[in-house]
């Protein structure tokens, strides 16, 4: 050995208990906190698995003193000691360690630390780009080394089912060919190749069903899949999920696979019992009921359809909306603890419910007694019964209504209320509320660019019933879809999908896609269908999302070591950078710079 | 439910025993063999698991009887049955289901399948280019499908290592900065910001360190890299590396967790025990006995010094190399049954030589009764004994020798004549030797660029006796960098880390990287590196390479699903490609165009 030496630790800061007293231990650590009380000086040393106290007694030598005076936050030291009990008025039963402390025999600084930039023991710093800048810090605090250890623990619980259940992991390529969806592809200049190109996938999907044409059966892998996205929302350029898919399945044993995962790895994880069966919901009775596909079910608000109690009212737009065709749903909002149902607030629910197209917001306020008062109340004089009965209404509540001829703007602008609701009224309980929601519409119509494409992806299996009138009706369409939502988020998408050459042009064409563009994009996927293609489908769940949410976070970036900040920048590398101009000549590229606007 | 209905399997083509004997089942599968015995039709259906025999009888429907008419080699297939077992003659021992058969009461088309570009039963498709176009069919080979498998139990044994030792894996970012190794980086263009890149990593190396930084402590991950290398060799642009780290280590801790995850490794997964610590062998000291630092110890040649023999010698060559201060080394080929030392072969061996640099292979006949003959004997007369009994030669063996000046490429040059040898003479024991290669010199000379570089990278520490002469004489450096060599592979490198600012900084000036450069490129690691950073190190396996070595194959392509050809492309789906121009307006760039010569 010809190292630099240093005295190596013979425990971790999170493992020393009262039995250890008077043993002699080696602590390796950062200074988590330096406190001088006269000639004591209390260093709590920090690592990975916990902090311990070290104590520079009075006695101590004066080298020793001096070497701990020059201590400062962050250090990275190395201490020598003899472990003994605290006296008892200084037990500190916060701390797994608190029986304990190290009375320093030598320490050793074994690397520097400039002041801070921001506080390591505390609350997050606000300042998100300063964290990312100095991300090596900010994953240092609690918060940022749990939620690695819960990412790692759940990714790991992951693959010790699949390990079980006899999938195998097998990697895909990242380097593959750009598709037709591939607006958002990232793109990789080939060096040998001038003006060719790789793209990183946006999901191993056409890899994993060629897997299944290649008899692999029961695949998984935690893959890492990357979408150039507008830099909006809580967004990452890559970002991973767990892929799976299998061959001779039908949707419910895809579904019983996954309630059994996440049931394991719930319990190992998150110490939490899930039902064994989830709840499935239909997509279009969760649009109904909860004015969206990923319903939130930690609380009980739900949208009632009013198109009969509508017509009891004199009102005229909930009459002419019925008459019309349209619809009339409605919603009441308990009256909870504090919260007044202010004029104010009522303006910002039918902010909320505008902006996916409600043209307004009645209401009404429940009082005692089967009264009802303000708002649209006038209008149904002698009906309150109805009304109250139909939501079981209490003193205090306040029932919401919209009227829309279209169905799906009536059910989410209601959505945008309860989900509101949900947040402000403070009605979420805590836990994981986990639901399917399936048969969803295989197409949705592109208004931009006046053509049916897929609600989710081109390979999804029609629904039987559909298959003569694929052409003929495309919106009545259902697909063999299903979607994991968990608290409100949609934390995996998946399908059965097609295995059959005819079928999938017949998708492709319907999309827009004529025969001579799926061959050449999808030549080799459509190529592998031609040689004895089993039935097959999966799933795929998002990683980031799923620990954001066990880890009760509302960012993505919470649970990812380097993640991009808003910017899809990395203040930590400063990347994306310019590159050596000879670079781009060895690919064959000429940077095009927008031009500069005049003065 | 609404999919299209299929008869599900019970029971997989691998699954059926004696036991089963009278049970109705229902199998999914291929159909791998196809024979007509009169009016018995004899199917062997293959899924992941194996093959069970399926029988329609003579006494099968009509219908039944048609629809085994149409099956060809690889149709999808469901076959609903009743299990019986086969009469003694006609029981296959080595089939793992040989005692049962299936006699088919209905049989459903899956899927069809196309006349095989190639056979799926026999010997692997020599045309790579054929196997890769037709790779979803490739992979239903038995040696495909073992070697995914074989790679999915080797990558989750390692994991189940890691898990059990408190390491946590991480996932670093894969678009990132672009680095002054960065000649061989792929390159992603960044659409937000014209002109700037990402880079695709060559490994995690930085962000591990950064984790270190961070007080992970213990790390690994299973990483995809990247490199942009000329397609020569067996090389791919994406692989995937076991990336490892830990902080409060020396070199002596990685070694041992190494040859501990190994152990446990490969008990799991190839039944084999291996030794508990593995050899330690100096760079020295390989290169002077084996003549490379990834020797091959499963031949036992080894190269002698034979400066001291040589000036015994009345070879003048001999006598003037040793005068002025060269080397003179030797081996001894043994005499294996069947393999005559002809003059032709012993030219074959010296055009092996000179690759490395040798102007000749000096040769020697040991006949019986130790006499020598041929070649270069006439200069031993009278000192015959000294060098047979340097060798332990025998009557049939070739001492094969070399001088130079240039101690690196005397060795390297025999090195080569060692490795030829060990192939063509049969020598190779089966099994795995490891064997670490451990006191690698720092750095290397760069002829072309005039400046030292470093040997393995620039953030390994020196070993601290160079400390003080690392810039007055680079070359003598040695570092703590270790590799780790199986079977004459280099399957791992690792060393323990700088960690000290201003030592890195010392080594980038070595390496001609200035402060400045050295800050823009590296900022971020030298910033974090004034923090409090740990002692570290690290190690990172091939994890294809490796896999490659445990199934006995010599190509890295047969153990990835979906490799690139030789060429660097992928027959199956024609990546890279040329891509829509406004996808690359989007992008901020324009292709150029090698112009065309004129004819």
């Amino acid at each position: 050995m010809a190292e630099e030496a240093f005295s190596q630790r013979t425990i971790t800061c999170g493992g020393l208990t009262k039995a250890d007293a008077g043993k002699k231990v080696v602590l390796n650590g950062w200074v988590h906190r330096d406190r001088n009380h006269g000639a004591l000086h209390f260093i709590n040393l920090r690592d990975r698995y916990g902090i311990t106290q070290v104590v520079v007694d009075d006695d101590a030598s004066k080298e020793l003193q001096e070497t701990a005076a020059k201590l400062r936050m962050e250090f990275c030291i190395a201490v020598v000691g003899v472990v003994r009990l605290r006296p008892d008025s200084m037990v500190n039963p916060d701390m797994a360690t608190g029986e304990v402390e190290v009375k320093a025999d030598s320490i050793e600084i074994l690397s520097k630390c400039l002041p801070l930039p921001f506080m390591i023991d505390g609350e997050a710093e606000p300042n998100e780009d300063l964290r990312l800048k100095y991300r090596f810090l900010d994953l240092r605090t609690e918060g940022m080394q749990k939620r690695m250890k819960l990412r790692h623990e759940f990714v790991k619980a992951i693959r010790q089912y699949f390990y079980k259940t006899d999938f195998y992991e097998i990697e895909t390529p990242t380097l593959i060919k750009s598709t037709p969806e591939g607006a958002r592809d990232f793109l990789v200049p080939s060096r040998f190749y001038p003006g060719k190109f790789f793209a990183l996938p946006q999901s191993p999907q056409l890899y994993k069903q060629i897997l299944m044409v290649s008899g692999m059966d029961k695949y998984f892998q935690i893959a890492r899949c990357y979408r150039d996205e507008d830099a909006r929302g809580d967004r990452q350029l890559e970002f991973t999920q767990l892929d799976m898919e299998m061959s001779f399945v039908t949707r419910d044993d895809i579904l019983a696979i996954m309630e059994e995962m996440f049931n394991e790895v719930f319990i190992k994880v998150m110490d939490t019992k899930l039902p064994e069966q989830f709840r499935r919901i239909t997509y279009h009775d969760s649009m109904n009921t909860y004015g969206n596909d990923k319903p939130d079910l930690r609380f009980n608000i739900e949208i009632h359809d009013l198109n009969k109690l509508a017509v009891e009212s004199t009102f005229a737009l909930f009459n002419t909306t019925v008459a019309n065709g349209g619809f009339v749903k409605g919603l009441c909002a308990p009256n909870t603890e504090g919260v007044s149902f202010s004029r104010k607030y009522i303006d910002a629910l039918q902010d909320a419910a505008k902006i996916y197209g409600a043209q307004g917001l009645a209401w009404i306020k429940v009082g005692a007694n089967n009264t009802l008062s303000g708002g649209v109340s006038k209008f149904f004089v002698g009906k309150e019964e109805l009304i109250i009965n139909e939501f079981n209404a209490k003193d205090g509540d306040l029932i919401l209504m919209v009227a829309h001829e279209n169905w799906k703007k009536c059910c989410t602008s209601m959505g945008a209320v309860r989900t509101k609701l949900g947040k402000e009224l403070d009605l979420i309980k805590k836990g994981f509320e986990f639901c399917w929601i399936i048969d969803f519409p295989l197409f949705e119509f592109n208004e931009d660019e006046n053509h049916w494409e897929a609600a989710h992806h081109m390979f999804s299996m029609p629904q039987s019933q559909y298959l003569d009138t694929l052409e003929s009706d495309p919106g009545a369409v259902k697909g063999d879809l299903y979607d994991l939502v968990l608290n409100g988020y949609e934390v995996a998408s998946g399908s059965i999908r097609i295995h059959d050459v005819e079928l999938q042009k017949k998708i492709f064409r319907i999309c827009n896609i004529d025969d001579a563009t799926a061959q050449e994009k999808f030549g080799f996927l459509l190529d592998a269908f031609k040689f004895g293609p089993p039935p097959h489908g999966g799933i795929a769940p998002g990683i980031d999302r799923m620990v954001m949410i066990m880890a009760e976070e509302t960012s993505i970036k919470e649970v990812i070591a380097f993640p991009k900040n808003t910017a899809a920048c990395s203040p930590m590398d400063d990347s994306p950078s310019f590159v050596d101009s000879i670079q781009l000549e060895e690919l064959h590229l000429k940077a095009i710079f927008p031009e500069k606007k005049k003065d």
